[in-house]
């Protein structure tokens, strides 16, 4: 591990004006501890697994998403006055952090609501597949209403071999998410009780490429609406044609950390009418978008074109399609699906 | 953890007539030891799978391949007598385990030879996505000119949020490796030194299922080659329009069990003129298709449909494409790629 503490680097990258100083002090770091306990509890979690395996899996709610979100709610709660009120994808309901006394008693001047898919990919956890978990962390007491630049950073956990994560922060004053204004960060965590005392930045500039690109990847997610949509199923036969190499595991973290780490990807999942939309605009496709547009992607919706960070969020159950990944691969997937 | 040690639980599995006794006694508890140490050593990773972003990857070796081939060589050495040579895909020559002085002091009444891939999928190691070991236990010195049947048993090492392994063994006296003649366990680590014993059978009998599936799934290894061959393309285009639901990841050890899990799977990866045959024969093909086959499914070779266990096996460096999985859908995989 770095003799630098990971909390202290990250209090290194705050703003020199002080904004945003809560961001770096204590959100970041208790997300990270968060993440680490995550990936504790999952290490021994064989037999709440295994239920997952009596074929009533698919969607369905399983204990360790139940204890994830505990673990964000109960962290959030002890080391982070300035998060006022949270939501989850399992609670679509934006409630407050604290207990009334607490909220009065520390009154932050610069506060935040945060929203989470507390552990992403349940019908990859029988298998032992990575799996992990989407946060975003909005300026304000409410994410409802508000467009999304007022989401200002995102975390993704990675639970696999190692637990990882990438972090994503826009800088303030900034409306784009791009590289200048943007940070964006892969975490290497610790074990044990604290993870931020003990883990490392491993770079602290996450990119996807320029071209020319070696190796080019797709992930095509809801396959099956290939069948029913004769454009999907040009677009994947021609990446195919094009010798792009598939990666997908089906969960979207390990997808898009994929695109990531290699420099180059396109994630696409449309929406057909027989298959709906069933990505959530605030627990996924807004921290998703953020992280993607920081390390220098582009993020849309394959209904209309649209970039995902462009939008207003009307409510915290709002669901959409997601084309994200290496840009230019992206404008090419719009023109594909929407011709 | 259960109270019966696995350790125990493996030798209540050891046939009566005293047959394999060291199998279950010493060479499986001490395979489990070292696939609990190797998933230790990859969680605190972080640097050396950095180092395989730097677009050196793909077949490269890794540093944590030769720190898991370690780990397998040095286990076999302190703790498995009757193991007397062994072999690795990342130097694929059988050697001896022991030394000369302790090799003539154990002499062995039944001795083993091992052959395995120390830590499979190294192109998705960065991206913190499951990997795996893959392993294989043989009857007598050598697996060169041997018959398939002489490999007794497979493990399966899963590293992902937990640590897991499939282990199948083919009983004494039986040239089949169906569910009656043989044993596939699924078994969940636990952590420390000795992983052996803190671990627990999760399943004690890994089977396919019979039709009619709930969810089917495949997984189109090396699915560039569709660009080159017609009958490949035909099959993935006619999974989506089955709604087959695609799962695939690229490592061979987390897209198996992944069907070995969830109770279907087809694995298809083919050979054309243009991509040449990569899965080994001993280290990949031979232990991959023991397992499938103690589960109920079926490991075939593309090439010509023949089944992977009714070979000789003539070298180390063989190689070979493979379909397997549900045995259904390898049949009919069998018919549509030798059209």
């Amino acid at each position: 591990m770095s003799v630098t503490s990971l909390a202290s680097q990250l209090q290194g990258l705050a703003p020199a004006d002080g904004s945003y100083a809560d961001l770096f002090s204590s959100v970041l770091p208790a997300v990270i501890d968060a993440i680490g306990e995550i990936a504790s509890s999952l290490s021994t979690a064989h037999r709440v697994a295994l239920a997952g395996t009596a074929n009533t899996f698919g969607d369905d709610q399983l204990n360790v998403d139940v204890a994830a979100e505990l673990v964000l709610r109960n962290t959030l709660a002890a080391k982070c006055p300035s998060v006022v009120t949270a939501s989850s994808e399992e609670d679509p309901v934006e409630k407050p952090v604290h207990s009334e006394a607490a909220a009065v008693a520390t009154r932050p001047e610069h506060c935040y609501t945060v929203a989470f898919d507390p552990l992403d990919g349940s019908s990859i956890i029988a298998p032992n597949w990575t799996v992990g978990t989407i946060l975003g962390i909005w300026e304000g007491p409410t994410a409802v209403g508000q467009p999304a630049e007022k989401q200002i950073a995102a975390v993704l956990g990675v639970y696999g071999p190692r637990t990882t994560a990438v972090v994503a922060i826009r800088l303030p004053g900034s409306s784009k998410a791009d590289a200048a204004s943007s940070i964006c960060l892969e975490i290497g965590l610790g074990q044990g009780q604290q993870a931020s005392q003990n883990s490392e930045v491993l770079r602290s500039s996450v990119r996807l490429a320029a071209p020319p690109f070696k190796t080019r990847y797709f992930a095509p997610a809801n396959l099956r609406a290939a069948a029913q949509d004769g454009r999907y199923m040009a677009l994947v036969s021609n990446y195919i044609q094009q010798g792009y190499t598939l990666r997908y595991s089906g969960g979207l973290v390990p997808d898009v950390v994929h695109a990531l780490v290699k420099g180059h990807g396109v994630y696409v999942s449309p929406v057909t009418a027989q298959s709906k939309a069933k990505l959530r605009q605030l627990f996924e496709l807004f921290p998703i978008a953020l992280i993607v547009e920081c390390a220098g992607g582009l993020a849309i919706d394959p209904a209309d074109g649209s970039r995902i960070l462009d939008r207003v969020l009307q409510g915290t159950d709002e669901r959409a399609g997601l084309v994200c990944g290496t840009a230019e691969d992206v404008e090419a997937v719009k023109k594909a699906l929407l011709a």
